[in-house]
């Protein structure tokens, strides 16, 4: 039995994976589950899958939680509590679907547990990539990673050399509001951008996928787990968000992967990879789908795309100060507090004061983000 | 120094897989060349490749060829010389570029003498499958496709487990008169019928895409190439030729290989793999690209891909009589002999006359062969 802890039982991610679990009876062990402050779902999920462990982010909330999960779960909180469910649990793999970067203190104590990781947090890599990525070579750790896009570039790279990856190609849908002109997004609402078209996701993602600032995020997460230059790595509109992804090698041939618009698919291939096994997802029908559809990414209707990749090229605490004033930005944008367009405007701001530190270690790294975060409470909207 | 003989040297594949060794000197050696009756051509390639061996079809040429080759060269000629030249010729590799049931005897000639096979000839397998398979696995001789679609599927499967395969899909252009309604078939020309959308190939082959009987022998390749059961091969219509086939798994996972219409690309990959080079074919730029199709397939439509499925289930004899019937109703087509439609009508009458012998020998299927040729040739047009 595979000994599985979630961190973000609760969100998208965590409640996919337990889907996942579930529909493969006899085949892991949920040792752990870490969530935010749902707690009438970590309720049920723990009388359900009977962890050793859970947590939840406040001690208020663990109180609320105790009298009602099964006897003799330990019940934690806070970041500490998350640390443990990461490294304590006795987990042989750790799925990290917690969103914004407080996933890399729980994710680095996995790694040195010797746990693999199952990646959906992209902000790991994103802030920490040099020290993420050493760490679990250093340990010999695998690290999976459970987005679809890095999913299918990780499938397509099964059985090939890596020298002989000419670049990759991700796929950005466009978001919401891809069949909108710049001008059109100035007054549009919360509740429109949180309308993706094709996937079934968390707030603040389906927000970044509007401003592709999501897709930055996964460029700057590519680079780092496939180890390959921001010049081998390109972003291409495809609405339909059925290749998920795509590898050209040296002989120009392509590699893609396909599949319905479906997380369960690359949830479970980290869980079980190399082994493919049969998964709840449906089938993808491409004669129903009758046409796929690909068009240049545009960097002048996406700032954020732009942005993400400057950050990436300057490195150092760039992609942190780029990741942590865009949190904020959508947090105050899903608050009412700013319109859209602001989101770009704020990240654009808080990037042109920051001086960026190379190669910087986890505190200049927590410093550089808090930095950012307070910078981009304050401008104005 | 990778010693290559090549039989066909001066159709399609031959002369595509010469362009791949040029584009890359130093690490191929022709050792053999093999020819029809193109002697012009034949001249050229031995002056500037300068194999050991070269063979033409017939003594007569053979004769023609000798006196313009370079010191030293022998000529030899027949189905004696194909063979030297497959078994004989010293090569690693032995590329069956023959069209037709021809290369069969050559092929095993070089697979007992220990050679790798890139494999175009598909008549090879689709006549002598269970004999060829069967002596390349105790040879231990790879048998490496060259068909661009099977190429896509063998480079799909790369570094995956074969018991996770749910199905592979061919995809298939449709040929040269696939916007055609079946009525408007029955007066269409000779030139017409030769003139493929997408792929630049030999006549027989492209009048075999516009019946789909082409894509009917890639099914019954496919089926002993990846030793799968025809209800887990299936093929689907896509006009732009861009995904030139795919893999779904038990997961419902979809690898697909794509890339401009080029058979170099597929040619080059078996002549490095598992090495991916250079190639001097195309990049594929999907933006460019814009938008790709799938339909089902129509078994209607195309009787002949219904009769090549129907053919490899029954199995022994019957593919080799659905492949020789082809083979001489097209060549009376070309020969402007019998309409368009008769193709299909003779490929039917002679398989309904014809009682399967199971797990035939050669000499059956050589009997087999010869029965359904006198058999096509005699069928009213």
């Amino acid at each position: 039995m595979n000994k599985i802890a979630i961190l973000g039982s609760t969100g998208s991610i965590g409640t996919q994976t337990l889907d996942v679990v579930a529909s493969d009876p006899g085949r892991y062990e949920i040792v752990g589950l870490a969530a935010g402050g749902n707690t009438e779902l970590l309720i049920e999920q723990a009388k359900r899958f009977r962890p050793a462990q859970v947590c939840l982010a406040t001690k208020e909330a663990a109180e609320q939680v105790r009298p009602f999960v099964p006897p003799g779960t330990r019940v934690l909180y806070g970041e500490e509590g998350l640390v443990e469910i990461a490294g304590g649990s006795g987990a042989d793999m750790v799925v990290t679907g917690i969103v914004g970067s407080r996933g890399l203190n729980a994710t680095l104590a996995a790694i040195d547990a010797g746990a693999a990781i199952a990646l959906a947090n992209k902000e790991t890599l994103v802030t920490a990539g040099h020290l993420v990525m050493e760490r679990a070579a250093a340990k010999g750790v695998p690290i999976l990673p459970v987005d679809s896009e890095h999913s299918a570039i990780f499938q397509c790279l099964n059985g090939e050399d890596r020298a002989s990856v000419q670049r990759i190609v991700l796929t950005a849908s466009g978001g919401a509001f891809r069949d909108k002109r710049r001008e059109e997004l100035a007054d549009v609402t919360v509740e429109q951008a949180l309308s993706h078209p094709n996937w079934s996701m968390g707030a603040k993602i389906t927000i970044d996928s509007a401003t592709m600032a999501n897709k930055g995020l996964e460029v700057i997460e590519a680079h780092w787990l496939f180890g390959l230059p921001y010049e081998r790595i390109d972003v291409l509109i495809h609405p339909e968000s059925i290749v998920h992804s795509f590898v050209e090698f040296v002989d120009n041939s392509i590699v893609a992967q396909l599949g319905m618009p479906d997380m369960r698919v690359p949830i479970q291939y980290a869980l079980t990879y190399p082994e493919r096994r049969r998964t709840p997802a449906a089938r993808l029908d491409l004669a129903k789908a009758g046409s796929l559809h690909f068009r240049e990414m545009d960097f002048d209707r996406y700032p954020c795309l732009r942005m993400a990749y400057e950050s990436g090229r300057t490195g150092g605490t760039a992609p942190t100060v780029f990741n942590a004033a865009n949190e904020v930005a959508v947090a105050r944008f899903l608050r009412g507090e700013i319109p859209f367009l602001s989101i770009e405007r704020i990240v654009e701001a808080v990037l042109e004061r920051h001086t960026a530190v190379a190669n910087p270690g986890l505190g200049e790294i927590a410093e550089a983000d808090e930095w950012a975060r307070k910078a981009a409470e304050a401008a104005k909207g």
